[in-house]
């Protein structure tokens, strides 16, 4: 069984810069969209229902750029789980082109939170143990 | 005399999510705002110019989100190089907001690129002796 | 006395697109942050107290591109009203270059809006008179 | 047969403000990607190939804003052509969400610009006939 949650994006004329490659910016909008399909395709979470009550901030990343992607160019994005706390996880990511090069690659920690009022504070909150269950198949050891 | 090279910047309609903070994509191109001043104010290299013949590209990213940023703050944004290489520069970076408190901190590895041929390749390209005099006014130690 | 609000804006690298120059949504997100800067200064309601209870949607775009603006262009961005209704607002707006060429105008229709419940439905809702007073100041006849 | 180009697009967390629903200029961000869908699927002259030598640069937008739309909401996106020119196309475009009710809708008109020089000035070119057999597919009557 794959660990991986993976899905393909195609490099656009919205996402490059003067010099035809993505803008690394663009690349972070990427990666959210593939937390947001994960959590929503895999973890039943929405997140047009989650942030009803929570949200899930990214508070630690690290990315290395390693190879530029051009306008045209489709990229296979994996996500996977390298470890479940009690209301974060982290998780590691890869950008690959057309020949499993990769582009880009790095780790994430997303925080799950609850807002304590009307638009007001958050508090981090564990996932539940039903999240927590779902989470665990993507984990990769 | 201060190391660091510091802009503000306000948090406009654009920047927030739905939960009305800084959607974490956004701070990433106040950050290459950020590279693009010092590079425009203090060394005298404006991207308008440098883009003709070479490019900055972000080869690594590390950052710590520490506290969100909401509609109408201003940031005070705080670059300084921790470390030039021959053609790299590794930056240090914060965000504050306006009681001094720590938004993202974090840093960035820029490589100093030149075009091969047009709109093609790259290779890497050292710094001139008269860049890195400019760059080393902001090395913090 | 002047009825135009004028900002300026600078053409950073993450305006534009692989020719160089602006990629047109990024022209309208510098019209927002025209509206923006327009309610907070001068008609004294800050998109941040505004977004608490009401919204200025945009219901109507007319916009032509007359000519391209590259890296490091410094535009000057004008705002005027060209009729003000109970709850909507006609203004007009242009950006010229640094030698007073219009490289965009056109017309842009908000209307004052107040949330009918938390999050849900919302309303259109007269602008008051204080706030019609404050408008009135930049209709240009 | 149809005369509609048409695509879906998901409302996604990077695409929505404050209020929840999509900051405008982004709606224009999927107009474009509509349009580099269209010449890429249908006029096979896929962006990647174009920008080598031309540019289709956006002239002139109008679009009516008449409902909000929500994350999580799929909209289908319509495109076709109103009248062909020597060297520009007049678009009509229509977004609806899942209940059929229009999101927003508009015209756009598009220039076809030859580069004249490496990255320097541009002038208008007229379609090829092969370009204008593809193209007139899509005009609707």
């Amino acid at each position: 069984m794959s660990n991986y949650f993976i899905k393909k994006e195609k490099i656009r004329f919205k996402h490059v810069d003067y010099a035809g490659i993505v803008f690394y910016p663009r690349f972070l909008e990427m990666l959210n969209d593939l937390v947001e399909d994960w959590f929503e395709e895999a973890l039943e979470r929405p997140f047009s229902k989650i942030h009803e009550t929570n949200g899930i901030p990214t508070v630690d990343l690290k990315v290395q750029f390693k190879k530029a992607a051009r306008l045209g160019e489709i990229l296979t994005k994996s996500l996977w789980v390298k470890n479940i706390g009690g209301a974060s996880l982290l998780c590691g990511f890869k950008f690959e082109d057309e020949e499993g090069k990769i582009c880009l690659e790095g780790e994430v920690t997303l925080v799950n939170v609850a807002f304590k009022d009307n638009r007001g504070g958050i508090k981090a909150e564990s996932f539940s143990e039903e999240m927590k269950e779902k989470i665990s198949k993507f984990v990769l050891s």
